[in-house]
C-alpha cells in the first residue's frame, strides 16, 4: 500500500492568502526552516496504479499536477484518471471543493457519511461530477466497506468511525446548542485496510479529543495521521488572528495535559504523523521548540509530497 | 491601469486533470513550445496597491502565490489583502469557485449580475465569504458602476453588458430549450475605465458570437480581453475529446468566416489578447499553424502572468 500526502496544511493552507501572521509571513518570504503546504489531502493506493483520495481539497488540481502518480496514463485513453474514489471525512471547505475539480465527465465514487452526502446535494455546483457516472455512496458508521471505482475493485477496504468533532463553519447554527448544530457522522475518522496484506492505518484529519473509544480504537495501530491543526488551544487568538480556541473550532492541541502529544503516549501507535496543520502552529518552523517537541515524542510533521508504504 | 492575467486556460486548465489529449499531454510532459495555464481569471488595479479580480478561478490561491502584487501587506495588520473586489461573468465553475478561497472574514465586495448572484446564493458553500462584510452587489446591464471595497474607492469604473452565450453547464435545462434555459445576464462583458485617466479596455472570456450590438459596442476600443477556447467549432469532436461543438458550449472559434480573428478585421480594435484558452485548442502550440495564423491576424495568445498597462 502507497500512501502520500497530498496536502498537509489545514483550511487555508501555508500561506494562507490574507495572513500576514509570523508564521505565513516566513513562508512567503522564503525563510530557511519553513515550507509551503496545500490543503488538507492524502491519496491511497494498493498497487501503485489506482488511486483513492481521502479528502478532496481546494488545491487538487494543483496536487494533480505536483504528483505524476495521479495523471491520466499516458498508454490509456484520451480521457482517463488514475483518482478512482474520494473518501472525505467531514463537509469543511478543505475537505470537499477539489470535487468540483473532478469534472469533465470522469467516472469515479464519492464515499461519505450521509450528512456529508447531503451537503454536497445541497450544493448544486457539485454536480459538475455528473451523477450517473459519479455515484455519491454513504459510508456507514463501525463497518467495513470494500472500495470501488469505475467498475474497478480498489483493493481497499474502508471502516468509517464517528469522532468528536464539529460541523462545518459554514454550516453552523447559532441559538442554545453549544455544538453549533454538531451531529454523529458530521466528523468521521478512517481505518484504511490494504486487501491483499491486511495491514492497515488511520487518518483522523480532524479531531476535538481522544475519548475512550478513539483510544481504543486506535490502541496498537501501525500507522496513523492525525489532526495536527494547532500546537496550543489559545495560539489563533495569542497571534491576533482570530477570536476562536481550537476546541472552539473541533480541534484538539499538540500540547498541554490533553494534547495529543500526551495522550498517544499509552497508545503504542507505531508510526503518528501529523497533517492538517494550520498556518498558526509553531511547529510548521523546522527550528522551534515546539517542533523539537513533536519530534522529541516520536511523531513525524507531515509535508507535502511525503510518501510511507506499508 | 495594471492588468494582470492570472490564468489564461479554460475550463479545467492546462493540461486538464483526466485529459490524455496531444495538447494537455504535451505541456504535461515539458515539450517545448507549451506553457501550463491555470483558470479563467484577470486582476486590474488603478493604484497598483488595491485590485480587482475578473472572476474567481478555482486556482485562485496559487495564482496568489504566484502574483506578489496580490499577497498581504508586509507592514499591514495580521490580516490582510490587496484583493478588494472580484467581479464575475458568468455562473461557470471556472469563474466562481476561487470566491470559497476568499475566507477568512476579509471584507471584499463581490459584483455579478442578479442570475449569478443568485446561483451563488443557491450554494450554501459560498457563504464561507460572509454575508456581513462580504457584500454581494448586483451589477445592471448598459450602466456605469463606480467599483469599491472594503470601503476604499478603486478608481475603477465597470460596465457590464450583455452578450451572446449560454448558461452555465451545471444549470442547464433540458427539455425544448434549443439554449438549455440561459437567458440575459448569464454571460456578461465588462468595459472597465480608469476614473483617472479614463482609459478603458474589455474583458470578454465567453461569447458565442459577435453580433451586431456587440460589434458596435467594441469598435475602436484600446484593448479587449476576448475569448479564445477554440479555434475551430469541431475540434473537441475532432480530437476525440468530447461530443461538443464550440457552438453548444457558447464559444465563439476563432477561425473560420464567422470566428473572431475574421469578425473583428473591421472593428479597428489596437491590441487583442486572447484569454480563457481550452486544452483542444492548437493555438496552444506555439509553434503551430494555427498560433502563426493567430498572430498574423495581429492578435496576441495571452499567458498566465502577463501584464499589461494601459
Amino acid at each position: 500500500m502507497i500512501i502520500k500526502i497530498l496536502g498537509s496544511g489545514a483550511g487555508g493552507g501555508f500561506p494562507q492568502w490574507n495572513c500576514n501572521g509570523i508564521h505565513s509571513s516566513a513562508v512567503r518570504a522564503g525563510k530557511p526552516g519553513y515550507r509551503p503546504r496545500t490543503q488538507s489531502s492524502l491519496a491511497v493506493s494498493s498497487d501503485g496504479r489506482n488511486w483513492v483520495l481521502l479528502n478532496a481539497s481546494p488545491d487538487l488540481r494543483q496536487q494533480i499536477a505536483d504528483n505524476p502518480e495521479l495523471h491520466p496514463e499516458k498508454t490509456g485513453p484520451l480521457r482517463n484518471s488514475p483518482v478512482k474514489a474520494a473518501v472525505l471525512t467531514n463537509a469543511d471547505v478543505d475537505h470537499i471543493v477539489g470535487l468540483i475539480n473532478l469534472r469533465e465527465r470522469q467516472p469515479f465514487s464519492i464515499y461519505g457519511s450521509d450528512r456529508v452526502l447531503a451537503t454536497i446535494k445541497a450544493n448544486s455546483i457539485f454536480d459538475v461530477c455528473a451523477n450517473d457516472i459519479v455515484p455519491r455512496i454513504a459510508l456507514p458508521l463501525d463497518e467495513k466497506i470494500k472500495l470501488t471505482g469505475d467498475g474497478i475493485d480498489l483493493g481497499l477496504t474502508v471502516e468509517a468511525f464517528a469522532v468528536p468533532g464539529k460541523i462545518a463553519l459554514f454550516l453552523e447554527k447559532g441559538g442554545e446548542d453549544t455544538n453549533y448544530g454538531s451531529r454523529e457522522g458530521d466528523t468521521i475518522g478512517l481505518e484504511i485496510t490494504d486487501n491483499k496484506t491486511g495491514r492497515s492505518f488511520f487518518y483522523v484529519p480532524g479531531c476535538a479529543e481522544v475519548d475512550a473509544p478513539l483510544a481504543q480504537k486506535i490502541k496498537g495501530a501501525e500507522l496513523i495521521f492525525f489532526d495536527g491543526t494547532l500546537f496550543t488551544d489559545n495560539e489563533m487568538i495569542d497571534q491576533g488572528l482570530m477570536q476562536k480556541t481550537g476546541q472552539r473550532m473541533g480541534h484538539i492541541s499538540m500540547s498541554g495535559s490533553d494534547g495529543s502529544l500526551e495522550v498517544f503516549k499509552p497508545l503504542g501507535i507505531k508510526r503518528r504523523i501529523y497533517v492538517h496543520i494550520n498556518n498558526s502552529n509553531p511547529a510548521l518552523d523546522e527550528n522551534s521548540p515546539a517542533r523539537k517537541d513533536v519530534e522529541a515524542a516520536g511523531w513525524e510533521v507531515g509535508y507535502d509530497g511525503m510518501e510511507v508504504r506499508l
